[in-house]
């Protein structure tokens, strides 16, 4: 029976279904932690998180195993034990699973208890729960390993405290969402005060499809002490120091990252959710079409922090609406970031269609001029292999303010689920600030005007967003009521002050919307509804709240 | 205690949503029965099934319950008890439930115990699982009401049956699948002999989104003989007579409508999911591109069949690279419809983009063709309302053969599901039969050349599928092994005999084309795996069965 532990948390990044690959990934980092008799990797780091129906496919399940199999043969090599997320299936049923292996042989393993099934995650369509997990031995030290949701509830922590743990390790694949750090260790804090157990709390890092992990890891004592904190948005391996004393095992190691505050983290979000789509899905860049206006300047400075300038092609599409200003912004916003910039005036296009369809007027005549640049960008796309890049924002995919096949086309958006009020707040913080890991400039990436003028899309003259919406500060906020809280129309007029009427219509709107929705493009989560596996309704639906 | 009950059972459609159109509907059905003692609805009648995500608002609950209460209200006036199907809150949790109520009084109800949570179901997110059912009283009659999921497995008729109860009145909400009726009436079988009770199996009719309810309905006796078979695919209200016999409760009303085989019975499926789909989001009928092929044909078909030709609107794109035969094939098709036909030649908008993109060649180009035949087509809809149909099949969307924002786009489409070889089967089929209900005509609805010479995308000269992918009858059993039997690349070489290299290279194009598919507009369900809520895959996905 041991009085010191030297425990290794890797807060790592992953690549879904890529078995070989993470694998790998976690043996380097074994052996890094050399020093350590412990490492501890995220919740199912040897499949990806999450898995999704992938767990459905037999063959995958066997060939989890097997790369199981192949790890516990690895820790017959010098270096510490690994404490493993991998899925184990046992008689026709598949779990979440924890895996703990030294010298070639399992010392143990925990089953997932609380499969989570809200909001983006199923895991009871594709996992069986587990019994209450029981502590693993390791070298005579009774370790609790609750696995992420295991410990949201207290049935687990309280049984593994109950059956004599000593100290709680907790993997985790938890999605970023804003506020999401404090949530958790606010959350952690009740759980060390009801077992009177430190834990180790140890999220993954880095984007799958809609979803970012922000790392942020953290271990905290059973005062509520948070010892070490590990930093978000990086990879990061650390040992720490752990000894029995008195009142039981503590963590002599004290380590202490900042993390990101408001609006710094969402923007982090959307550059490791951005980086890792392209890179995964094999893109050697990302084209956009730059307007002039902020939603296409701040995606595009997000692109080129995320990627580099030379991955980033803009390309401004003018038609005969498109102001000189416009013209200008567009020019100037590339050269402030120093990206690729093309001019393809799209009116020889919509002459043609003038011709085609020559009674064409109102909003069908506008949406044809938002597709031909779709055309032109998806034919550059196509010809030289960047993603496109969408730019539209959630307050437009909330009331379907934008063109299907228009611009709302594209492989990927960083601002679906950022209200436009957020894109202001991001757009005036990018320009005076410089976010860690930037590949971007360190000054200003938007000229001044893009941030103070009013929106507008330029499909028509003198057009502005707000002769159709009411503005953003007003809309925003009864949106994120109708959407993010699910509150009804009365609910949102007490909340905001605003007008039933008004509220009615945003909420016809919004409902109206969804059939444009379920064909946009994934888009980096940041709120605690995004349009994509958080929210799921129907598009036949006679369900209003309000008139 | 009585010894002989009529029993109305109400094969119904519904509006998701829709309460008080519902609450309405479901009155109007019980006047009809006035000489029933128990009128039984589907599961989930008030609320329209699956109601999704409209569960986690808290106002969509507190309606329903407002409106189940005006529901029981209603039963004071003169007329059947009512069995009917609602959401009940209680303690913070929802339930999928069945309220038993007769002279404005509830008498008792179920809460659903197996919540479903695969395929597109997602219960386990929206409701809390009841427990084990007790029988409800009537008249002395102890009656069983598991809901739907509950009878696919043995525990809550067995406690049923332990309980006491004398027969089992079912109400479901059981999607159109492939061989379904079959299925349930052989899992029903199973039942009713293992509990020695005779069994009311009662479905809903209609679509919603991309599931289509067949209707169905059927009871059947403890020695498992079908008494009663309802229609399926139409709103049917039947009173069934019941006796208490010697051995138990028999029901005296013999009735046995034909159920469709195969296809007509995916034919009927496509239209109805058409035609609700149209009419519940406001459209005045569809538009769709008639290219002389044989999906546009097909799709055409089940519109004209769906909504009347005059609802259905085709129209022919030509470029330079379309053969005579096929505007002569449109043309044909259009006049066999009685549909609308207009020819636009897409050359003017092709000429501007090679003016605009000179460089442009390869898929590239193909691409823009496919997509400004989509900018037309989309132009026509916004400016005159008509929904447009996409034609494009299941063979098509899983190796992502296919235009994104080109020939993909649409409101909705009816060959989704369909492989190549179904599509084929469907157009020889309806080519020499009408189905019931059917507008269209008594006659072929398409040219027997459609059928029968090879198919092209015709995007560049001489072009054909089939100098890109396997033939569809080599492809398509491939596809599902891989996709619907979610086998590996060697099962599927094993049971199609196909070269594990051409699997595998299919394979790659399935998991490669899943960004695609996300962008898919929805169409009716009718495999037990479809490309909507059926199949939830990662798009950055690392894992391949095969090389």
């Amino acid at each position: 029976m041991t009085d010191r532990l030297i425990i290794a948390l890797a807060q790592m990044n992953q690549l879904v279904g890529a078995l070989e690959a993470n694998a790998e990934a976690m043996l380097e980092v074994r052996r890094k932690a050399a020093g350590a008799d412990l490492i501890l990797y995220p919740e199912l780091q040897l499949t990806g998180y999450p898995p999704e129906d992938l767990v459905l496919k037999p063959e995958f399940v066997r060939r989890t195993m097997e790369a199981t199999e192949r790890l516990v043969d690895a820790t017959s090599e010098p270096g510490p034990a690994m404490l493993f997320g991998t899925v184990i299936a046992e008689d026709g049923a598949s779990y979440n699973a924890m895996v703990l292996a030294n010298d070639g042989k399992i010392l143990g393993r925990t089953l997932k208890h609380e499969l989570p099934n809200y909001g983006t995650f199923d895991e009871k369509r594709i996992f069986a729960a587990g019994p209450l997990p029981s502590p693993l031995e390791y070298e005579g030290v009774k370790i609790g390993v609750p696995i992420c949701e295991d410990i949201w509830w207290d049935a687990a922590c309280n049984n593994l405290a109950n059956e004599g743990a000593e100290l709680l390790l907790v993997p985790n694949g938890s999605p970023y969402e804003l506020d999401k750090d404090q949530i958790r260790q606010k959350m952690v804090r009740a759980r060390t005060l009801g077992t009177g157990l430190p834990m180790v709390y140890l999220n993954r890092v880095g984007g799958q499809d809609e979803l970012v992990f922000d790392g942020s890891s953290f271990v905290v004592h059973p005062d509520g002490e948070v010892i070490v904190q590990m930093a978000d948005w990086e990879e990061a391996l650390i040992l720490t120091e752990w000894r029995r004393e008195a009142g039981g095992w503590c963590c002599a190691t004290k380590e202490r990252d900042e993390l990101d505050g408001y609006p710094e983290d969402i923007y982090h979000a959307m550059m490791l959710g951005l980086r890792d789509y392209v890179q995964r899905n094999g893109f050697p860049g990302v084209i956009l079409g730059l307007s002039g206006g902020i939603d296409s300047a701040l995606s595009a400075a997000v692109a080129v922090d995320a990627l580099g300038a030379d991955k980033v092609w803009g390309v401004m599409m003018p038609s005969k609406y498109t102001s000189e200003e416009s013209l200008e912004d567009a020019r100037e916003n590339a050269r402030m970031l120093g990206c690729r910039h093309d001019v393809i005036p799209i009116i020889p296009a919509v002459q043609a269609f003038d011709e085609m369809l020559p009674d064409l007027k109102g909003v069908a005549a506008e949406n044809v001029q938002a597709r031909l640049r779709m055309v032109t960008l998806m034919a550059l796309s196509n010809a030289e292999g960047q993603m496109l890049l969408t730019t539209g924002n959630k307050s437009e995919m909330s009331v379907g303010y934008a063109t299907l096949y228009g611009d709302m086309a594209g492989g990927y958006s960083v601002l679906k689920d950022a209200y436009k009020t957020t894109v202001f707040a991001l757009s005036k913080w990018r320009n005076s600030n410089k976010p860690s890991g930037a590949l971007g400039p360190d000054g200003p990436v938007m000229p001044e005007r893009v941030i103070t003028k009013p929106p507008t899309a330029e499909l028509r003259p003198g057009q502005k967003d707000q002769d159709t919406l009411p503005p953003y500060s007003v809309l925003d906020p009864i949106l994120e009521g109708l959407v993010d809280k699910e509150m009804s129309v009365k609910e949102v007029a007490l909340a905001t002050g605003s007008d039933v009427a008004l509220i009615s219509n945003i909420e016809r709107m919004l409902l109206r919307a969804e059939y444009k929705r379920r064909q946009a493009p994934p888009g980096v989560k940041i709120g605690a509804r995004n349009f994509g596996r958080d929210r799921r309704y129907p598009i036949s639906n006679f369900f209003r709240t309000g008139a």
